[in-house]
Order: C-alpha cells, then sequence, then structure tokens
C-alpha cells in the first residue's frame, strides 16, 4: 500500500542523504511514491486474497528487471521475459504430498539457501498467516545442531532448493533431515531420500526461486 | 572451536582480501586462528554443559571490548569493567515465572531489537537445543501482522528489553500481544500489562543485552 512509516522513512532518510529512490508500489499514488525519486507501478489489480500474494511476485519481478536493465545483464532479461511461461507451468505443479504430511503436526521448517532463503521466509509467514502452523524459516546451511533438535519422525521439512550453486548443499541438508526420520519435501532432483516435489526450472538462478513460490501458492 | 571449515573459509578469503582479520576463539591453537592476523583468546575455560553459554558470553564480551578499546570508547569501557558485578546480580534474577508458562506449550516467541535481537536468537536456540520447543526469535518491529496469527491466550513470549532507544517499543509490542491473550514476558518496566521479569541494566545499550542472556540462562 505504499504506507508503512517505517518504509516511508527509510525512502525519505535515503533521499535526504543524496540516493536515488526508487519506489516499488502496486499503489501509485502512496506515501511511499511521494517520498521517492523514482516509482514503479508493479500493476498487480487489487490484491484480493488475505493473504499477499501476486504482489510479492510482481515486486520481485520487478526488482529484477530493474537490476538486469541498470546491468545491462541480457541473460536475466530472457530469463525474466521467458516468466509468465514458467509460472504457468510452476501453478500446475502438485504439491499435495505436502499437505499431508502437515495434518497431524503443528510445527515445520523451510529451508532455503541464498535467494532461495528469501523465499523459504515468504513461504514461512504464509503458513503463519493462513494455517496457524509455526513455520521456520532457515537457512540449509545454518539448520545443523542446534535446530536439529526439533526434527524427529513425521517432522515436516519443505527444502526449496533452486538451480544454482546452492542446490547439492540443500539437497544434502534435505536428506541428512530425512534420515532422521523427518518428513522432507525437497523441489531438488540431487536429494536421494528426501521426497521430491515437482519444480519447474527458469533458466536462471535468480528466476528459479519465484517459480518456486508460485508452485507453493498453488 | 575454530574448526568450521565455512568461518575458517570466510577469515581466509577475507585475509586474502587484504582485511585485518582476528579470530576471537576458546581454542588458541585452532585452524581459525592459523587462518588470522591476530587472535584473542576468551579464555572460558572447558565448555562443560551440553549447549554453549560462557563461551557465547564470553565472546560478545571480547568483541565488544575490541570495539572499545580500537575506538577509544570510554563509556563502554567503563561499561565492561562493571560486567562481572552486573553479572553476578543477574544470574540471581528470578525468571522462574516464564518456565511456568511454557509447561504445556510446544512453541513461543522471543522478542528484541537491535542488539538485544542477536540475544533472542541465541536463546531461541538454546530452547531448540535443550528444551525441544519450537521457539523463534523475531524483532519486536516485524512481530505484528503475519507472525501474530500464531499468538492467542496462552501462547508464552519472551521479550527481551535492552535499556536503548528500542526498549519502549519492545515494551509495546509486548503489551499488544499480551492483550491477545498471550502469556507475555518482558525485561521492562515501560510495559503496563506484559508480565515484567527482573533485569539488571548495566549502564550502557551495548552490555544491557549481556545481563539478558545470562539471566535468561541462570
Amino acid at each position: 500500500s505504499g504506507k508503512s512509516p517505517d518504509i516511508v522513512a527509510m525512502a525519505q532518510a535515503a533521499r535526504a542523504g543524496g540516493s536515488l529512490t526508487v519506489a516499488i508500489t502496486n499503489t501509485a499514488d502512496s506515501p511511499l511514491v511521494r517520498a521517492s525519486d523514482y516509482a514503479i507501478d508493479i500493476l498487480a489489480g487489487p490484491e484480493l486474497s488475505v493473504a499477499a500474494t501476486k504482489t510479492f511476485v510482481n515486486s520481485a519481478v520487478a526488482g529484477l528487471a530493474l537490476m538486469a536493465h541498470s546491468t545491462g545483464d541480457d541473460k536475466l532479461l530472457a530469463a525474466l521475459a521467458r516468466l509468465p511461461e514458467h509460472f504457468r507451468k510452476a501453478i500446475a505443479c502438485d504439491w499435495m504430498a505436502l499437505a499431508g504430511a502437515l495434518e497431524t503436526q503443528k510445527s515445520l521448517f523451510i529451508l532455503g539457501r541464498g535467494p532461495s532463503a528469501a523465499i523459504a521466509n515468504e513461504a514461512a509467514l504464509k503458513f503463519k498467516e493462513t494455517c496457524a502452523m509455526h513455520a521456520e524459516a532457515y537457512s540449509a546451511a545454518e539448520v545443523m545442531h542446534g535446530p536439529l533438535a526439533l526434527v524427529g519422525p513425521g517432522f515436516p521439512v519443505l527444502a526449496l532448493a533452486a538451480r544454482d550453486a546452492s542446490e547439492p548443499s540443500v539437497a544434502d541438508a534435505a536428506d541428512r533431515l530425512a534420515s532422521k526420520g523427518a518428513a522432507v519435501f525437497v523441489t531438488s532432483n540431487k536429494a536421494k531420500s528426501a521426497q521430491r516435489l515437482p519444480h519447474v526450472a527458469t533458466g536462471h538462478p535468480l528466476t528459479d526461486p519465484l517459480t518456486l513460490i508460485v508452485s507453493f501458492y498453488g
């Protein structure tokens, strides 16, 4: 909505400090837009669901497009151009096996690493908001040791692996948690014992996390 | 132990990039020390408990001391000199009321903000490791909206407020969660409805979080 006072204050402070400020917004006439040098309208239309989904995805796409254009990154631009077709396939991915594992549980972990760690945080927030389940996002690099104490037989884990340098480590973490009897689901064919979820590769590591969150919402 | 390969690799990369590297360690002869330009031995002695506590506190003290000496911060140095007496009082603080609220619960939130957010993360990790309870740390600035969906009557919340600029906002978050019927405990006299826990002020915002974690361990 572009009204959060802390975000508006941060934009004002950045601008006062001499920074170039760009608002990414779904509300073209908002305090955030007025506080910024430029604004990108993500044109997501009215957000009708209780928990925002399309504004999240469109904001991330707008941020990536801004980055790709400003750095002249042709590979990322090409991946962004193909996203609509990839999103269509991602919505069709069937993740209902995950739902079955959650039925009797109160808690779960959602793993990512690098850009997919941000997506894991978004998915965990949605679980809290819409399912009243205690989902916590962890970096796959940090979930061993202490947090492992919670993971026993049947404990659900969703590991969101993208086609990037972190994929082997996310798949490995998924397998290690599965070896403790956890109900682990992973979006990688590199995993051996964790249950694989269907996923759509986008040809670029920075757009892969977006098809993952679309399959999650779907 | 100074053996974690990722930490050692980071120190090596920083040194190779021309950075001055200082290892803070409880093991004077370790791969991390050999990878660094300088080393500070925190002299915590053998860590006997299953979950590290004194090495955590001593590492934080060593880091603050290094910062205070390198910047000539006399106020922080004075606060560090008084820490032993403050730690004695902090250990004696009775937080057993919190334990009572946890008895029948599986999940809790631990809030902080700024430096005390780091302490909230440490406390949440210890809950997972030693109590197998799903404790999640949140910034008091971020816990409203989505995460709020988990907080109902009896849901335990520990709000770790230090005597710093964030204290009013942490106390306010504690009161707002208490108004939803949550079992909220807070280390601030600024809270009105959340239950206050005894706490030791250290005269400096950066040392206050350390007495909080000592009371928590105690």
